[in-house]
């Protein structure tokens, strides 16, 4: 059983100074306890430990778009014109292109400080839309890139079914996302079966959106899901744009979170994805609900969203994790940065998160991400105690920007600057997979993706 | 002469490839040529060039304090909360700790793709607030960080006379800062005289902002500056927050981008800092002046100041550049993505810079900053052509994040994600100061930071 020192140590209750951390061998934390013996053999951890983050959403082969839309147009540019772009996308990628853009994006996103990784995942059909022989070729490139890269991941299989509101049928360019509610099914149990021994990743189930999941698809498969698997987490893409509100009035007289909230059982297993557009009445029985609210700073900010609610959804004690969504950015501390910034501006005031508190805005936001994400992924993960998985963050207590900080006030500086990519070492389930800054298989990784890209390209001509 | 092969190469009127870069012995850009002879023995950069970025505004000294302020508080927190920490931070620093401080900010600022610095430096006198015996002392300083780390700078010696609007005299935390305006241009000409010869450092005036200096004061030093130096660059903070608006109103019933514009000559000679709050008016008529509105971006969301009315700006023909100001961020692509984004969350919409053009975003942004950060630093900078110093970055072209990538595609995949960091090697004055990604300082400089905060941490206790 390896055991390991903590020179500081980020617990549940707090910062506590040597810490000893007992890691079986498989992975779990087995005990957490203070130095006694300083004779003890035990390897010296190389800074300030923290839990790993929980990316709670990610669409893995938009990475390999990135940048590619950022680009004016005569006729003004918004969410739905880069939707296009990303369909146009998404009809390219054969299941070795997701493999390997899955795998180069994780190996990112753990240098980043993430551990694990919630994928929505909507790429099921072949790209002419007829299903693969086996439904799960596509859901296992993702699993097979978090393997490869070492990442935690909660993996959900996504029901879309229609283009709109209202039952529309989807457009051409949806192929690859639909799939009947049965075959849906039959995928997420396949995955169950062929996750069922893997403490570090898991299944359950997205509803990719009111606008393409209709009441009575909704109802029928939540209901099985959790008739099969209690514990499955649901996740579901809710309010982003404004003109998802609109269309849902016009649809139902209601607004797309109150509608939900109304025709669906959201309890602490959801996760309410993005939830940027709520009223005050939305807002507070959001949060009663115990759902978490998935953030997704960057994105929002890339797309044009607009500001998440957050200081009165804090108020009403609503829970909220982060989520690197279209991968524009693979830092973990950037979309908790982002969250606050935003509100900084929103407001014109400091410290918004933490407002009337005399506590650290870092911690707040590390430690809210930990806790929602947790929830969300469903991973026995966020928190280093005994029963968690051993998925830990070591900050390089070299680094120029953590120098006399201590306690909170390194959280502070990893997230907000100047100790940013101040992450040394990564562990995911007692295992290292990031040492000194670097992944063991990121040259591998870097090399398939450019290969996959290169494939990707002259496929779109 | 040492000549450059760039494969690519961002020129004034767009992308070339094979392009050769004459640069001569004093730093300058000689010549800009097509490759002819492929057998001419050139050294090959390893990606693609731009300009390097210029940071028109920061304050050195408070890169130190960066991340310690990001706490809630009781009674709210704010900008003015936030500045009785500075002024307290301010208090500590003798000149060797600026020296270090400032020497660790300028190797980071180069590592994030700034080849040039503008100073605005109002530390001037001791930490009790009598003046050194050489009024230079803190000034030379940072030129001497500005020599260790080879980074370009523009050193603004500022007026500092008042604490608020109508006079009122200054506080006692704000002694260090306070000199009569002739000794303000004794300090300017020695400064001048000592960097005569330096074709990589300047200095100019700043003016702290219309609560520091009063209207007289403004007009006597701003016409002696330009009699004495007729090309020299005046900087001043303007409208970074709510309360100066009010304050500025009670006091003048003008708002103080209109007050100022009203008795200043303002020309493109100026740099109006932050100009956060403007009335439409406002911004019109900053725009026709020519003047460069110096943003700020993750400053201002740092310290919750508000939205630039960018796109207005831009339609009136308004220019500008970008700050690391309080240097919570040393990331020059950060400052031009928070730009956008920021714009974009408050508008939702996309592409808000190039609204309307069907034109690359970080292409528009990039060429923005540097012909704003240029003509606001007043530097023979930003720009790759003959007669111009040899200021660049070259791009790793074995990032991940570039691979197959060109064109305006590079400069978005760069700033908006996934190619942060990108940033290989620098050349500031046609000398390298980054070589893959490492600063050959940046072991020596982090050593002294590390002395200079411990030091600074034992005498605020």
């Amino acid at each position: 059983m390896p055991s390991f020192l903590a020179p500081q140590c980020l617990l549940p209750d707090g910062w506590a100074d040597d810490v000893v951390l007992d890691i079986d061998a498989a992975g779990w934390i087995e005990g957490v306890r203070p130095l006694e013996d300083p004779s003890e053999p035990l390897e010296r951890l190389h800074g300030p430990v923290v839990p790993g983050l929980i990316d709670l959403h990610s669409h893995a082969f938009q990475r390999a778009m990135a940048g590619l839309a950022e680009r004016g147009s005569p006729a003004g540019d918004h969410f739905w014109t880069w939707r296009d772009a990303m369909y146009r996308f998404a009809l390219a990628l054969e299941p070795e292109d997701l493999v390997d853009v899955a795998r180069q994006l994780y190996v990112e996103l753990l240098r980043g400080g993430y551990t694990c990784v919630v994928e929505f995942h909507y790429l099921h059909n072949a790209p002419d839309g007829r299903p693969y022989d086996a439904l799960e070729t596509m859901s296992m490139a993702v699993v097979e890139a978090s393997l490869g890269a070492g990442i935690g991941l909660t993996h959900l299989p996504t029901l879309y079914r229609t283009a709109d509101f209202g039952g529309a049928p989807p457009l051409p360019e949806q192929r690859r996302f639909v799939l009947e509610v049965e075959a849906l099914l039959a995928l997420r149990e396949r995955l169950e079966a062929r996750l069922a021994d893997d403490p570090d990743r898991r299944t359950g189930l997205a509803l990719h959106s009111l606008r393409a999941v209709p009441p009575g698809a909704l109802e029928r498969t939540v209901a099985a899901v959790h008739r099969a698997s209690p514990d499955a987490p649901v996740h579901i893409h809710v309010a982003e744009q404004t003109a998802e509100v609109d269309a849902c009035l016009a649809w139902s007289r209601r607004r797309p979170v109150a509608w939900l909230l109304d025709h669906a059982p959201v309890d602490a297993r959801w996760c309410l994805v993005h939830a940027t557009h709520m009223s005050a009445d939305e807002t507070a029985a959001l949060a009663a609900t115990g759902a978490v609210a998935g953030l997704c700073p960057t994105t929002e900010a890339n797309l044009g969203d607009g500001f998440f609610p957050l200081r009165p959804f804090l108020d009403a004690g609503g829970r909220f994790g982060v989520g690197s969504d279209a991968n524009v950015c693979v830092d973990a501390t950037e979309e908790l940065r982002l969250l606050e910034l935003g509100q900084r501006l929103l407001h014109r005031e400091r410290n918004v998160t933490t407002r009337g508190e005399a506590r650290s805005t870092g911690r707040a936001l590390l430690e809210g991400a930990l806790a929602g994400g947790a929830q969300a992924a469903r991973l026995a993960a966020g928190s280093i105690e005994a029963g968690r998985r051993a998925d830990l963050v070591v900050l390089d207590r070299d680094h120029p920007g953590l120098v006399t900080r201590s306690g909170d006030a390194l959280l502070d500086a990893w997230i907000f600057g100047p100790a940013r990519g101040a992450v040394r070492d990564v562990m995911v389930g007692g295992r290292w997979v990031v040492r000194e800054g670097r992944h063991a298989g990121e040259v591998h990784a870097r090399e398939r993706y450019r290969a996959a890209l290169e494939r990707i390209a002259e496929r779109c001509g």
